[in-house]
């Protein structure tokens, strides 16, 4: 072949792509009906806006170009930074909570892994305006209902929840100074993912004194809050404050049916500096793949980009490790595409017949199609089931044979009667059929 | 505001969201039913796959950039091409005709203008491998059939419909050489842009002989095919056999019940040189605005990207120009965002009751909401209303008040009754609602 695709980009072929819109209808779906409504921003931005929130040091896996009039722009890498954009610019006008959702396409210019493209979709779901831990149980809640929707079990994924300012606590108890607080966190972040010494190492070179870190990691271990509480040894009024937090949002998560899912784990931290509060990631429950999604509250979002000081809690969930999961778990509902009729020409030439039905049923709604070959009514039918349909219409001079593609069945009808109104006849054969 | 959207991008707040679902919702609908299946490809590709079909200028209208491996590439500005390389690689293995669509966001880097921006969707439907004017039939249909569906009629937009080979005739019978064609066929796609001065300047530029023009202008004025063949003088065998593929495809959109939108225009050309049979483009009536859509033949396609020589056509209709089209007549419905059911604390505190009813209720798809504050019922019922609510479920500790927000009309349950089954309880509310 001449051409081919970049790396790390995908080709959606229509099986893929049916994979790709259940992914997406679902995402959609699961958010309207908890009550979050939808946006979406540009997929270019101005180069800085993505430098405010992640640093200086994402602009290097950005794709990013200056333009003929000479402005900095680049590809969206998340659209957190767009969001906060879109809310400042109407925070007055906007009743509170924001629940808005989005789905957007995100690009990143890493080598591709596992999991991991440059290019890919993120749900993304945020409440802003609430300081109330129940807007962190929403957003749980939500993801949650997704996974329950795609048929994935407490045995097949867990929500982890840790606490950000908890960590903190911990590690301002170890001794680590508030400015080192964001490598801290950092080193923290990466302790699930490397071998004991690797980490010890990290700990150190992040600032975190040796000594401290074995009570470090007996917070992170702490297998419920009672340990939790233990390990910080009381804390004092805040300590309890955000273990108060923790207990709340287990109960509301309980209490909507979505306990099963969700686990307190310390040794969430989330690698980003700009968390303040609850974090989280959900995990395969083998823990053999990357995070499904992970997200927690950020309540300076906004002021960091211009805005107000308002709460903001939410996640993202992508599409690539998703995938793969679903696939592992043999989840993946049929996703074949299908067509409601063929239309088959039971005569010879094409009679005019035949393209009008075609037109009535399609403009009714009935998803429909026929042979652009002219053959024989044996090859129509043989098409008729290659493309999946339910119902095969035939039509003669006098009569018109409806015939169910599954079990063989078939009703003649005088081909007037079914000329007189054949959106109606199909839909209702359609429905009877939905029925049994 | 200290961080803005890009110039000609788009931030699509929940209304503009829920219209631009609407467009891409009803395009997908009308696709599925015609018999077409969905693809997409990256938004990313190689620089060089863009300049293989439209040559080299394009690139000036691109967002192209060199990434750090040192490869230039570009963001799409049109999805052919990405079709031409996927159908390429898989070309021996696709059942034929293919039927695709595609629904692609898109990126040119011009100046913005009124109908077209820097990003936009497309809407893209395609057939390959059929040489049959059946098939270019079946493309117009799907596109008839999209503005049917969005109750355009045949007074608020037309299709006219030009044939290439007709027009390369008619200059080639006024003196105009092949190795002119291509700019002789750009000028004239700019006479019904331009006032006839200007025209008459730019065909002269293009080779146009001064003495042909009245012809050639007759040719593409002529009111009926009869009036085309006697411009053409008759011209000989391929003449009238591409007349006779005009009377097929407007015989053949007539019988699906598509004739009224369709006209047959010879000073439709299409800018790019790659048509090689029938050509149209969708305008409002009025002629107000840029074109709705615009498509045809290539049957050279995916040989230019070095595949098989294969028939194929197809059509592409932008987001930008229609939603101005439908906002000007009025047609776009009602988008507002709505929820099934608002659940309402009738007590006060937030019983777990409220929490555990609208976890159950969401998950079995009924889309609910409550309220994040602990307020008066009069209050959360306002809330109800203003999140445009169907059903208020008002929760107190011995019933539960299902009251109709449209009517006023209340049904009060006992609480253990409404819990064995709230979800079947509502969805037999809102059904029984929708068949009223």
């Amino acid at each position: 072949m001449r051409f081919k695709a970049v790396k790390g980009t995908r080709d959606f072929y229509p099986d893929r792509m049916a994979l790709r819109n259940y992914l997406t209808d679902t995402w959609r779906k699961v958010s309207a009906r908890n009550g979050f409504v939808e946006f979406d921003g540009p997929v270019l931005e101005y180069l800085d806006l993505f430098s405010v929130k992640s640093g200086d040091e994402i602009v290097s896996q950005l794709f990013s170009f200056t333009d003929r009039g000479g402005r900095a722009l680049a590809m969206r890498p998340e659209i957190t930074p767009t969001l906060a954009r879109m809310v400042n610019a109407q925070i007055n006008s906007l009743p509170r909570p924001i629940k808005w959702f989005s789905v957007p396409r995100l690009f990143r210019a890493e080598n591709p892994q596992k999991g991991r493209l440059r290019e890919f979709f993120q749900w993304n779901v945020d409440v802003i305006g609430s300081d109330d831990v129940l807007a962190d149980a929403e957003c749980i809640f939500t993801a949650v209902d997704c996974l329950g929707e795609m048929e994935l079990s407490p045995q097949d994924v867990v929500v982890r929840i840790g606490s950000r300012p908890l960590t903190v606590a911990a590690l301002r108890q170890g001794g680590v100074d508030d400015s080192a607080m964001e490598t801290a966190l950092a080193a923290l972040d990466k302790r699930p993912k490397v071998p004991p010494e690797a980490f010890a190492e990290l700990a150190a070179a992040a600032g975190i004194p040796a000594e401290a870190l074995g009570k470090i990691c007996d917070f992170q271990d702490a297998k419920d809050l009672s340990a939790v509480a233990d390990a910080l040894g009381g804390g004092g009024a805040e300590v309890a404050d955000e273990i108060g937090k923790l207990e709340s949002l287990m109960e509301y998560l309980a209490g909507m049916g979505a306990g099963d899912y969700c686990r307190l784990d310390m040794r969430i931290v989330r690698g980003l500096a700009y968390y303040t509060g609850i974090v989280y990631e959900i995990f395969d429950a083998a823990n053999s793949l990357r995070a499904v999604a992970g997200g927690g509250r950020y309540d300076n979002l906004l002021q960091l980009f211009g805005g107000p000081a308002v709460g903001a809690t939410g996640f993202g969930m992508g599409d690539a490790v998703l995938e793969i999961l679903l696939t592992e778990k043999g989840k993946l509902p049929d996703l074949s595409a299908g067509l409601d009729c063929f239309v088959i020409d039971g005569g010879g030439g094409l009679p005019k017949k035949v393209l009008e039905l075609v037109g009535r049923l399609r403009r009714g709604g009935i998803a429909t199609d026929f042979s652009a070959k002219r053959q024989a009514v044996g090859k129509q039918l043989k098409e008729a089931n290659r493309r999946n349909a339910r119902y095969a219409v035939i039509v003669r001079d006098d009569t018109v044979g409806v015939k169910n593609l599954t079990t063989g069945e078939q009703t003649d009808v005088p081909i007037e009667d079914f000329l007189e109104n054949p959106v109606a006849y199909m839909a209702g054969v359609l429905e009877q059929e939905l029925r049994k």
